[in-house]
């Protein structure tokens, strides 16, 4: 599964460069190149593996789980934002504003969501229109107003909130910030297929929210040198997360068995889903 | 014309209500509302007036024109960001920073980009899916680091370069940042019908750099008052403008020379066009 990671990682990575080489070296383009470097890249890898439990080439879905990473780059670069999240540091690398400046990181923000509504539309994605349109439509609903922006507005709103969110809330806007964009990932293998996309989001539904509620646990015990970013950040501001409101070891059994959920609810697929299995329970284990 | 302005405008409005209906009411969404309001419709009426010159009904193409207004007003809020060009006033009103705060209007852009894409990407803008990839497609290359988003760029290099730009260089800049737009409009028309978009292309062209050019003489002659936004701030900033380039008159007749060359671009359509020639003759007489 660490060889999948990586060798989806590099294929998305060569795909990145062949979009963004024709576009010069303003430093709009130098900061787009920038901001999609590195991560796990696990959109991408729920995209290309359910694209192949589907019998959809790698040299097909590398397509769409570029046009979802370039999106997901395109959140981090406006979240951290000095008015947003303000954070100096990403992956251990300086954020995109302190790098070059804040119109800058506007600018790079912008034109990834852009790339990756345009990487969709190619040919290449899929060779049937109506495929293609399918994925616009379902990553638009996942990403904003009432996906992924929603979930950030949330995010803001809970701070001026006269009482810390409850359970129901923050799940709802984890669901939202979060899930959304792991949903649209999941479900891509089988749109691109023409195939039942309920197994894939009943998966990655269950996988999503693991992962924040494990993210919200690395926030408490993670290792500033190993996440690449600030820890504590949450507690510090007492925004209400999973561990304040479930406890440390309650948050982790949650997530535990949340991805038992989500292996489970890859029975359709039998084994050759193990793959996937795997990455659920690499999200609740990993130290970054 | 000022008949033809109005009714698209009232049918543009209409659509974003239908589309923003469902979303609540959390600060972003009532940004996007705010945002969305007021202005020319310009771009919705090269839309509409294009589609209807190929034999598609309004009840359809307000899908488009509704996109690209969405689009271009994302483009607005973020320009008008303290980061960017740091206006206080927009069409006569608050900026949406001003009215609410940065990290709203920073994700108002972001959720109206997307709602752009999520417009196209709808059965009612086109049964085809050919056809509504074909329009997502071209509005990304037309608004991302290779069209607007890319004049933008240059618009912030050119304020740190050592010498102002050059006539050449200022219309390619603009050609990016309002021409692109303006273009894929015009050719959103003869898109949807499957149509050849070149003579819309040809007129698209020189409209959009007569309108830029019709933007430095007001913001040199033109009255705070009647445009809702600060006037005179290229100059004061010592901007290269056309007017700046090419003086008050020589800036005055080339847009002139432009809206005729716009005009005999529409000569395949014949008089049917004229409604299209009226708004490019009223791009360079408006004082707003």
């Amino acid at each position: 599964m660490k060889a999948g990671l990586e060798q989806c990682a590099g294929l998305v990575q060569a795909c990145f460069d062949a979009v963004l080489a024709p576009m010069g070296d303003l430093p709009v383009v130098a900061g787009m190149r920038y901001a999609s470097r590195g991560g796990k890249r696990l959109r991408a890898f729920l995209v290309m593996e359910s694209a192949a439990l589907h019998g959809i080439d790698p040299v097909q879905s590398v397509w769409a789980a570029t046009a979802v990473e370039a999106l997901h780059a395109y959140s981090l670069v406006h979240d951290d934002l000095p008015c947003m999240d303000d954070d100096d540091l990403r992956r251990g690398m300086p954020t995109v504003h302190v790098k070059w400046d804040e119109a800058t990181a506007v600018l790079v923000g912008d034109a990834l969501q852009t790339m990756a509504f345009e990487v969709l539309a190619r040919d290449e994605c899929a060779p049937d229109p109506a495929r293609r349109i399918a994925l616009v439509a379902s990553l638009a609903r996942a990403s904003g107003a009432q996906g992924m922006v929603l979930g950030q507005a949330q995010d803001i709103a809970a701070e001026s909130a006269a009482a810390p969110l409850d359970l129901f809330q923050i799940t709802e806007l984890q669901n939202n910030k979060t899930g959304a964009l792991i949903e649209w990932s999941a479900k891509a293998g089988p749109l691109l297929a023409g195939a039942d996309p309920s197994a894939m989001g009943a998966y990655a539904r269950a996988l999503g929210l693991a992962f924040q509620i494990h993210d919200d646990v690395l926030d408490v015990t993670g290792d500033a040198a190993l996440t690449g970013k600030a820890v504590g950040k949450d507690a510090e501001a007492g925004k209400a997360t999973f561990v304040s409101l479930l406890g440390l070891e309650g948050a982790k059994s949650r997530a535990a068995a949340l991805v038992e959920d989500a292996c489970d609810a890859l029975s359709p697929y039998g084994t050759r889903a193990d793959a996937l299995r795997d990455v659920a329970r690499f999200v609740i284990s990993r130290q970054t």
